[in-house]
């Protein structure tokens, strides 16, 4: 049985471990399911005034994408998915991608300890709310500082 | 790889379609994990006076029981795993029987349209968010009435 098509992978470079690859990746490969991942940036006002803000993203959204290459790299994630940077709200962008790509399983982690950890409890039970397909939130490890 | 080594399905027998336990089965047999199945019954004020409680609640958790069998049977449950009716919050009963199981993956449905699928959305993100381990939340289809 085919447990799976299409998985999304949903990664916070600066804060996820890589459980939730490893097991989004062991779920593809049991599932011979295409993976695709993203990895959404939310502005801040600390980017700067609107007038520049576009650049600033421009050069975020850039450097994301090389860390996002290097990432499939270190964690071996197969040819033949998406690999996506958005910038926006990271539970509109997780969801309207998982929309568009139809997939039908969402992995994201979820961290608990930490104040970023708690923004990410946050969003992976919106994502929860609005999915329209499976979600399996990966219990990380502590972030080691 | 084994993906998890014992699996906590939560089923409410009366809103969850079989997709879950489907999703449950499937992981288990491809990560040779052990299944175990909980059902929890929320006592409401209906239920009738405080005196007469505990007799009613014991003749709702023999009927459950035998409709635990039932759904087990119908899903072709293997043995081996727990199986358990527990009368409470339906939060703490699953994280206090995933922390005492042990288990590494709590599978659960997740409703988006009816009633009780509304409390069924809040139970799997209070999960969630309790959870020392991974959840999986399945996207059930509309209940047939």
């Amino acid at each position: 049985m085919s447990l799976y098509q299409h998985i999304l992978l949903a990664v916070d470079l600066a804060e996820t471990g890589s459980e939730p690859a490893e097991k989004a990746l062991a779920i593809a490969r049991t599932s011979d399911a295409r993976l695709s991942l993203i990895h959404v940036i939310e502005p801040t006002p600390s980017y700067g005034t609107p007038g520049g803000l576009i650049d600033v993203l421009g050069a975020i959204k850039e450097r994301a994408m090389a860390e996002v290459d290097k990432f499939c790299e270190d964690t071996h994630m197969p040819e033949g998915g998406v690999r996506r940077v958005e910038i926006g709200s990271v539970k509109s962008q997780i969801l309207w991608t998982a929309k568009e790509l139809e997939v039908d399983l969402i992995v994201l982690g979820s961290h608990s300890r930490y104040g970023l950890a708690r923004l990410l409890g946050s969003t992976a039970s919106a994502v929860l709310h609005g999915a329209p397909c499976d979600v399996l939130t990966v219990r990380c490890s502590e972030r080691k500082m």
